[in-house]
């Protein structure tokens, strides 16, 4: 538990691109930030499902992947030191004062305990927090970080196992070729004969198959066997005609059925949405309810596309607003980076 | 003259950073353009206002000068084969088809005489067209391009040549220093002892003169002498209380009063303006005239500011808006850069 108040102007909520780059044009307009993110780390969708993928349409940046983009937005707002979060959703928001120029207009407090006292919040949070789709078999949840995987963090620690990996995607094939030199033994169980991976993956795998050094099978895992609170076992209902049940040694068990989005507790903060996405409005990109914005995927308005490129110029414009509702009655001019001193200051150039 | 009429389905109205990445945005959603733009080379004000100078505000670009934007700009683009038409304005525009959907809706013409037909228009003429703001000396302009010139092209030309430069930015400190190795003599005039350049160029420009190097007057040209039909001498009216006349010997008069913008023929195509700027809906970017689209500086819309990321944001929903009026009745959805098939297929990754 964290006992400290963060006082800031803003809290952002989602530390993908765009709540990354809202941090910059907060810091442009002297406003200071802390960000909230239920991942571990910075990148949101961008670094959880497409870490090494490449991505075209960043203008002026012909290629980079979603770590690449993460990597370069985190230089570019480094001058502003804002404070983040990882680890943790926001579960409680209070309104503390009806004023929209108040510094402390806001209380919020995250599943860690972390607490803050701010001005505004910008809900930057994509499709919700993405979290990992879960294996549905009864009782399979104790071994999770132990023996029951849903990413991997450490792929030394899968050395010398029996691997059974679930799933028929990228993450799923990528990390059965990737673990299996070192594995004792790598089985790759999928749901049916087609894979949603990339052509040169499936490919690699069938060869490792061919060479007897993988196996894959087409089925779904419904049981499983465990052995002085040890998981053993893992059984697959197989998908020919007898349904047959094939027990399979797990001493790890790694899940990649890919990601779900949940809104979690935005749900209820008392937002108008419109198919579960936050109605704003497209000059500040507030949402209906005074001193909250949304910006990103998670929002909608007239004409929305869910581009990154939309929604780092929502960032920009929802820091200008931002600001005049802090300042009453004073009209934020652009100033700009090439050229203003006072921008020059902010970015720490001078 | 060009007698060939081009067929595309998007003529675009500048090549600054915002006409240039909605070639791209044109590209991925497999659509044509041509640009026009009345400088000689792509960037508009970026290239032509700040070439060297850095900006900071381009999301997951660090640092990069107007040039470095530029070209990392055609980089992106180059997919596309968009055709660019330089040194020239578009001074007729035709309705040819009321139909929405029509591919040869437009008629256009440029001063240069090169002919369009497209289905759509898209205004990116940021500021309007920029042109240096021109010497006012009565019979002067017989000169242009001869003796009198308002950009360096090439340095070589100016070498052995008395030169007088007007102006007190940063083009005209940084030519007299430029150039001044190669001059037989130069001499600035500027309106006052103020210099709007950087400072390291104004004592660059001090030193010189106290070497005896270069000369610096505060004035004002306004008459000049010619000999068989050559610019011989410049009269500056100096600032000093007895307002004296002075004659500088000019081979070259280099003329540096900065760039002022014009919107041009765009004014007479019957679009709704709102202080200079054409209102557009903010979902589409469309003008009050359907199929003409305003991004970038140029446009105004609830909450607009001039910033490139958003003319960025506004060329990717003009795009869609495009392809939609050209299929009615289909919803076009997005597709990504990093998963669509198609998407890849456009760029040329296949």
């Amino acid at each position: 538990m964290n006992t400290q108040v963060h006082k800031t102007d803003v809290v952002i909520v989602g530390a993908g691109p765009v709540g990354l780059f809202q941090v910059f044009e907060l810091g442009l307009q002297g406003l200071s930030a802390h960000v909230v993110d239920a991942l571990p780390q910075a990148g949101g969708q961008c670094s959880e499902l497409y870490p090494d993928k490449p991505i075209y349409d960043i203008p002026a940046v012909v290629e980079c992947t979603g770590d690449e983009l993460t990597q370069k937005l985190l230089q570019q707002i480094k001058p502003f030191n804002a404070q983040f979060h990882f680890n943790q959703e926001v579960q409680v928001l209070e309104q503390r004062s009806g004023s929209a120029s108040e510094r402390a207009a806001f209380y919020l407090k995250t599943s860690a305990g972390t607490e803050f006292e701010c001005g505004a919040v910008i809900i930057a949070a994509g499709g919700g927090s993405f979290t990992p789709v879960k294996l549905r078999v009864d009782g399979i949840d104790a071994f999770l970080d132990q023996q029951l995987f849903y990413r991997v963090v450490d792929p030394g620690i899968h050395a010398d196992k029996n691997i059974v990996i679930l799933g028929g995607g990228d993450s799923a094939l990528d990390w059965a070729i990737a673990l299996q030199p070192t594995a004792r033994s790598i089985t790759l169980v999928n749901r049916t004969d087609r894979f949603r991976a990339a052509e040169a993956s499936v490919s690699k795998l069938r060869a490792l198959e061919e060479q007897g050094k993988a196996t894959i099978h087409m089925g779904v895992a419904s049981a499983f066997r465990e052995e002085a609170g040890r998981l053993r076992e893992i059984m697959v209902t197989l998908r020919d005609e007898a349904r047959s049940e094939l027990w399979l040694a797990a001493d790890h068990l790694l899940v990649f059925f890919g990601m779900s989005p949940k809104l979690g507790e935005i749900e209820n903060w008392g937002l108008e949405f419109e198919r579960r996405l936050i109605g704003v409005d497209q000059a500040t990109f507030q949402t209906s309810r005074p001193g909250i914005y949304a910006v990103g995927d998670i929002n909608i308005y007239p004409g929305k596309r869910k581009l990154i490129l939309s929604g780092f110029h929502e960032a920009a414009l929802a820091a200008y607003a931002i600001k005049e509702m802090f300042e009453p009655g004073k009209k934020v001019a652009v100033q700009y980076t090439t050229t203003s001193p006072k921008m020059h200051d902010r970015l720490g150039l001078t």
